[in-house]
């Protein structure tokens, strides 16, 4: 059997992580060539895959006839123009959340892909995690009857550098609640309609010059009256800790854990033990699975799970949380989002 | 030495516990009636505590000169009429949240206790948990920091039965979340200046008759720019499920528990525990003592450490809340709070 | 209706906290007077719960007319004679375990008992503990099937003060596992017939003047084939941990828990929470249950819940114990066990 | 860089997610082929892999000269005369445990290593796991003082298939126990002396065919006068469930959990999570880490961290263990265990 070509576009922590799973864990995919404006980091990251090619653009990573698809996982604001090169290539795309900082420049890139008949899959990967997706299995059954309120915290251990805000990389919204606002859509069965959000900058005033948020705690209401809240945190200092919960009319899910390693000490001063401390501890699995279900959907000419439809929708819900923030009022979700096209089979 | 005689007005679920309470477990007390419009329940109550007087009224209850304070259990819109009728009859005053339904009917309550020159004492009784008062200890100590931010969710396993809403006993956010609120301004040692509130009545449909929400999610803003989220839920059905976080720039606290006996069970279906189902299981202690320190600050002269003032700013928080939720914007809350009058020592 | 008038000897924690229930806390019980060698002990104790008479003697003690019953919380080597006291002047008892300290002193106590036609019961409180009264009810349902592996451990925080072991109150097997032994055969529903320990003075090298451990592990075998393990340690320092399983053919039970609070707090050193420090904490509900339940046995002329040959058939299983780390070797337990004669019922 | 090239003998589950491993994420190892009696069993994985070759047999294995070390993943009584082919053609050797059923059988074993000056690594991945290594490493530097009791469980969710006990497998203390006598050795520091051991067939009457136990508890005595106990049971139904206590002068350690992951359920039923289920589940991170470690040890010519010495004094405490249980008696462990040769620096 004949394997997808896979390049991956930006070679930091996340590009990285995804070139190690293409290049032992995905069946069916062969890493082909990693690209990077920092050309010395993309080669030092093909020498340590021990792959031939490595390229500084996505332009040049696209020409290439060995590649079917490519991973974009370059700085947010890049996002668009990237798919839209791949696009106009021919190559199907998996792309990093979100994925374009406007619903204008999502819709370029649905639009994109859906002229070049590419697939066009987004980096939700928490959809891919075994505990969330035995939460959406369970709800799908009927366990917790009907979902009411929805509540879900994500808070980092320590902020991104100051690179990534240096780069643009969008708002605690955009960035950071986005994972949220997609679970309580795909959770909830249902959509956001109205946002209301507090913020600050309250645990690290150095993002204060770029004036970004470190803390947000946002208020959802949903179409059929369903309610939520979701709180985005840059320095728990503690660990990475990701928690959601669905409350139903029956039954109530929750997700999440914070011990990493299964060690606790027990001392007089009480019982202590670790915590998960970084995504990419948290989410390897759901890493790995995403790109796996990305490459059999090419494969299988089926359309992908996460789609540009999903990433516009969660963009404007963290669109509404921005302006609700800065406004101090409730925001309707903007509400004419355009389905995407389903991608021919050809 | 001679000991506080107490009466306790009410003998609901509520009156009945603190009157158990008084009779065995308070230091310096003695229970001498209880009193409650249905005088067979007063009288039932009486026989099962061995104790030789019920009547059926405050007032019958108040003119007792054996009574030295009273603890007042009914209804929540019967609390500012007691409060006045025991303060007249010179009684010190233990009063259920919350203190009244109406900013006006706290002040006029503050002003009755502070003109007869009577302690007035308000049944916040989470601060006397001992879990949130480790927690409010370990903030004053600044094992924290500064406290960024504040979450906390209430869920009754079962909404309250129907006669509580016939009786006009408050909103979800007057009678339940008011408890977070109070949390929010102790363990944040700030004030809440601005509320939004989502709510609806979700879970149980027979609540619309009354108009009233069985579900509420409400963004706080502190003064000093702190944010927070509070949950109140009816209708959980696994349990009695208060669960608080306070974030700091240092370190994060956590207070609440789900397990009741310690007992689990594996099998091929999972683990499973049981739930703590009933806030008078879970809030034992803290009933208990806040009774206690009622009645040392009766005997040793000393100011409540839960004042009419505490009440009053709850109750706005409150009352923001359930504007909010009706308008659907965001609220200030009413600033002008009133300072109790500290009691005079005699 | 008329109270049983009880009366508890010695005053140390153990006689405090069942003069203190029953006092306040026993339905249909009163408190008449307590008594200990130490009169001044007993005279404060008197004092402190407001009773009027406190005497130096079990036998000053069941010479009064207006006591009915007696707890005995003295020392274990003084247990039968006073059980043989109480039981000569036709009051009923509740005694703390170990009834005695051999199986005569045991055949001894249970004989008194009989011949005065008092009921006996032994302090098992364990078996109160609502978690493990849950996993009882759970085994005799068949929710685990057949009980095929034992595992308790006791862990005490600190070992007992010195003059604990100065007044002969048995060894380690004896005073602590034999909580586990009663348990083993409660909650297996089989009897112990076969042990094997290994024990050590580990960690307080005090006691080796005593010839006493302050660990030890034991291997148990059921008669129909079941086996465990027990595990005794004095000076956990961590906390105050009792842990039972009961593997079953189908599913199994835990019984413990550690958290006292429910308060945590997660810094960069981890998630910490306390630990549960004393038994009187961990078992409050159970010592006060079993002493509810002896009251209610005695007034309604019922047979007790923990019977004299409970005690009897622990106290083997600890000997056994004491003997196989003594000679380390398999012990069998000692077969001839006396059944208590019932009861007669007026 | 060349790479060290492997091959496995064996293709079942551990053989399997041992050349797994090898083929995709252990540095400096290329996996060149697989043997195993059932050809097409290895057939069918060289297949699945992308790899080349597949052998029948050891000796076909290592008459490869591309291979420089070989993985031995047969069933246990093969293990001896694979480590011997595959040391006098000079290979490498990683041996799963047992390295034999008999001390005779390790000591051969020890010496065709030696003697062919070829590294041999014994499977004992426990200490590999993230939260055992950890564990040892806060022992190592003086956490919970003296390490005073020991303790440790292990139980499958099912038995192996009776192809297992066909195929010789060694007994339940030689398959199961030996890991936690591992850990015992390891953690604790010191060697175990004696051991005393109950079983039975409890669970799995089909298991009495072959003689074999399916629960065991087994009480220790340590060298320096530490005591503990080891539970190994087969079928626990709820999950398979590793956990390890270390009791020490200062505190105690736990390793263990249950969460497989971090979904939970909450209904009027209680609270229910899921349970790890699987071994290859539970110790992945585990089996990656040792033989990564393995293949550092031969590319840097470095000693194993798990010898043969330890795989000999792990079976001389089981196979003591086997005759305790047999004979109902305390039983010392063989104490002339041979310091396995340490192989030469080339």
């Amino acid at each position: 059997m004949t394997k997808l070509g896979l390049g991956v576009l930006g070679v930091g922590r996340m590009g990285q992580r995804h070139a190690e799973n293409i290049q032992s864990l995905v069946p069916g995919a062969r890493l082909i060539a990693v690209a990077d404006v920092d050309l010395d980091g993309a080669r030092r990251l093909a020498n340590a895959l021990e792959i031939e090619h490595h390229h500084a653009s996505i332009e040049a990573l696209v020409e290439r006839k060995d590649i079917d698809a490519v991973v974009i996982a370059s700085p947010s604001r890049f996002h668009l123009s990237a798919v839209q090169a791949a696009a106009a290539a021919g190559k199907h795309i998996f792309c990093e959340k979100p994925l374009a900082l406007t619903l204008e420049g999502v819709d370029q890139a649905i639009l994109a892909a859906y002229e070049a008949k590419v697939l066009l899959q987004v980096g939700f990967m928490r959809r891919y995690d075994p505990a969330y997706a035995e939460a959406h299995k369970r709800i799908e059954a009927g366990e917790i009857g009907a979902p009411i309120i929805f509540r879900s915290i994500g808070r980092d251990r320590e902020p991104p550098p100051l690179s990534f805000y240096e780069s643009g990389s969008g708002t605690l919204f955009l960035d950071s609640s986005i994972h949220e606002f997609d679970l309580a859509r795909w959770l909830m069965k249902d959509e956001v309609v109205d946002v209301h959000a507090f913020g600050g900058t309250l645990a690290c005033p150095e993002l204060s010059q770029f004036g970004e948020l470190d803390a947000g705690t946002v208020n959802l209401r949903f179409s059929r009256g369903a309610i939520g809240n979701v709180e985005s945190f840059r320095q728990s200092r503690y660990g990475y800790d990701i928690y959601t919960e669905v409350v139903g009319s029956k039954a109530t899910l929750r997700i999440g854990y914070l011990q990493q390693t299964g060690f606790t000490i027990l001392s007089g001063e009480g019982v202590t033990h670790d915590v998960v401390d970084h995504f990419l501890v948290r989410f390897a699995q759901a890493y790995l699975n995403e790109l796996r279900d990305f490459v059999q959907s090419v494969l299988s000419d089926s359309p992908p799970k996460v789609t540009g439809d999903d990433a516009r929708r969660a963009l404007a819900i963290a669109l509404a949380a921005d302006r609700s923030c800065r406004d101090s009022c409730t925001v309707q979700v903007a509400s004419q989002a355009r389905t995407e096209p389903v991608r021919p089979v050809s």
